[in-house]
């Protein structure tokens, strides 16, 4: 396997879809957010993401059963008050490399370009690695308008105060080079577990901006199912992180073989 | 060298045959298996594997002969108390770079599959960090059926507990887009060293469950000849591991020039 | 996005320019030369360079607006006492690989000697760890004769003291297989702050050269002015880096998703 | 620049030559020894390589020249009592990275070859960390018959201890697979500064060898010579490994921009 692949086994007719992104960030908070909108909305899974620069691994779920690593696409038709169609990117795993993030973001912008996306909103955490009580939603956008919308919707805008690291920035990035503007809404969190308190005021914006109606209560029950799985996840990719410090030879030797 | 190359030098027929794997890993767990089941039912090499993504090294063996880093394919015809047909990859090393992985794997895929295999089982170590008196054996498979299958053979499933990291893993999430089922097999052990014990738990179990009669008693010997001569190679390992960390130019000032 | 590539556009049409590099690097020193530069002398922007080994990220600037990484390419028109034309370079960032690198400024030597350059000047800041009173400027060049003529201007030739790392370095050694002959010129600073005293060194040094006629003393307000931006960009590559060494997957779940 | 290239600008016509290679490494044992044979064989340059995964920069030479980044194939004719023809490959660095490595090695073999060479000697030091009062020289082969012959030359064989890392392995490994059959010689060193006494030892044995007839006791005036130099190659090395631990984008910030 040398190049990042989609493998799409659903044909599916959208109309100027706003796209979506959540894959795995700090304290999970968008793929919360993600896995609520898509269970609740009852997305479909039309596509999936392989690529040889995520982590050589395959994740072991509930039951001793084999999960590859991957990122998946989902899609809605005509919903919420507006009636707008969506593409829903959630996953288990980002890419490792910089040409490896490139490359997949590059192919996941030309995708959902094909079906017509003018606006993407990519969601994630804020880490502050201290408690954090009432979490804020922190915002950025590709253009000056869209900047200053987020505002009528309680969220602070980050100032020059850094940047945003993986697909939730990079998407971004590549897309305004396809006319598709965007922003990133990011939960406040302490990082390091997961963050249903970040995830539900991520939640809340994004409701109202895209005039959905989804039952925000609920997503505190589907936190509590997944924490055991993730924080379980987590600790694995920990221990790759830790494995590729030093090298993946010897990281073998620790771990499996 | 800018690619991973099999060099194939002996044309084998093979009826469907199930693929093994036990490359280097924890406590060469699955390595001892795999190279006791190549001795004792006396199995053929056929096909080298040889990749750019190897460690950019040598290994000396015994009397100063230098060992080119590889991968190894044998088959056995007609083997055990069903007649089956097998291929077993063994080597002294695996790739290094996530990408370098996902390229080995997916090539060691389609060779096996162009023989018809249609199930796999990958071997390895699962570390502990502490003594072990009474090595369980691990399992995960690619399907639910295959897992529950595992239980007959006091094989403990694992569950949401991380994931498989390297080949092990790698090669039965590759294998699942090319529908070849398959499970790996996972000897608990501490780590670290050449464990015949975890060993023999796995090849106890292997040999139920493919029906094959290899003497067990036998692989502690051949641990003990070789527990001198891998443990050398983990120390190298680790001494690469440690030069990655500070990148090859140095490591190269440190170890030879 | 698998490649480097460059999106120019505005045809210009150039005399022999003078090819000026000022990539970001240590106390920015070469950075704010360039942008003093391009700013006081009203260069002009003709073209961008986007690369899959600048980092996987955007830039979050005033108001929230989010900045892809980028290198950009302004012009000058018979600038100076020589009527001379140039080419500079600057941007958010360098390449993160060595092959990155390698492909980038491999790139830019191959854009820029398209306009004929014959002669380029590379800029940054030779760190020493320790407060600077007066700051000397350090050079180092692709010839005997350049680098003779660079003591005229008071500069200090480095001397078998080790090298000179990143694009400031690698762009003078690809012109050198194109015919371009080059020098560095380094300003000496403790490093890790915005060093406007550095760079009012470098630029002295460079307008006697080019025999340019730029004011200096307003390069202190604007070090002043981007100080607390960049500080805060710094900050976050100091970030990623950090991420960088526990592998992105485990960056990606301290800092967004 | 996205390969690795050999700039030949001399036709050479060699007879079944063989080939010595001796790029950087621990003490710089190796390199002493070829620049030895270099300059008092007085053999000519023909080609140089270049690499983009050589690091991403440039030396600074005496009188703050810029030398780029390559490795350097010379050549002799009817050298010594044998009349032998040799080709000799040194340089100031070597890959980066894995797949780096193997594409440059595999490059370097594919243009000896093409010369008739049968017989590679690999030369560098075994760095033991402790001092050493009596330098030994230790090998190893790639046949037994090559090993064996060492012996005569009071080689010690080195035995199942680990391997050979970097150019002096890899270039023997991948030769096996062209019939080309080779030797590493290793100058036992404490490692870290320039070790002629190391290198005299090396060179000792590679002269009775070869029957080649050059004055040893020089080998110690050259190290004195390029020991002031090289040892800031070395420390710059050190700096571009550590600035490789933070990313290449932190190390930018602390040494050049």
């Amino acid at each position: 396997m040398n190049k990042t692949i989609i493998n799409q086994f659903k044909d599916v007719d959208l109309d100027e879809p706003i796209f979506i992104e959540a894959l795995p960030g700090i304290g999970h908070v968008g793929k919360l957010v993600a896995e609520h909108l898509i269970h609740e909305l009852e997305a479909d899974l039309f596509a999936e993401l392989y690529s040889p620069s995520f982590p050589p691994q395959v994740f072991v779920g509930e039951n001793g059963i084999i999960e590859p690593m991957k990122n998946e696409f989902y899609y809605l038709k005509s919903a919420g008050e507006d009636k707008k169609d969506y593409i829903i990117l959630v996953g288990n795993t980002q890419g490792l490399s910089p040409e490896g993030q490139y490359e997949i973001c590059g192919i996941i912008i030309d995708f959902v370009k094909k079906y017509g996306v003018k606006k993407m909103f990519t969601l994630g955490g804020l880490g502050t690695g201290q408690p954090v009580d009432n979490p804020k939603v922190f915002g950025a956008a590709t253009s000056n308008e869209l900047a200053e919308s987020l505002k009528e919707y309680e969220v602070t805008l980050r100032s020059a105060d850094g940047g945003i690291i993986g697909a939730s920035g990079l998407l971004l990035g590549l897309g305004m080079a396809k006319s598709i503007e965007g922003a990133c809404l990011m939960g406040e969190t302490p990082g390091y577990f997961i963050d249903a308190d970040a995830s539900k005021a991520v939640l809340s914006v994004l409701l109202q901006i895209l005039k959905l109606d989804v039952d925000v209560a609920k997503l505190e029950e589907r936190a509590e199912e997944t924490r055991k799985m993730i924080s379980k996840a987590q600790q694995m990719e920990r221990e790759i992180a830790e494995g590729m410090r030093l090298a993946p030879g010897e990281e073998d030797l620790r771990y499996i073989g």
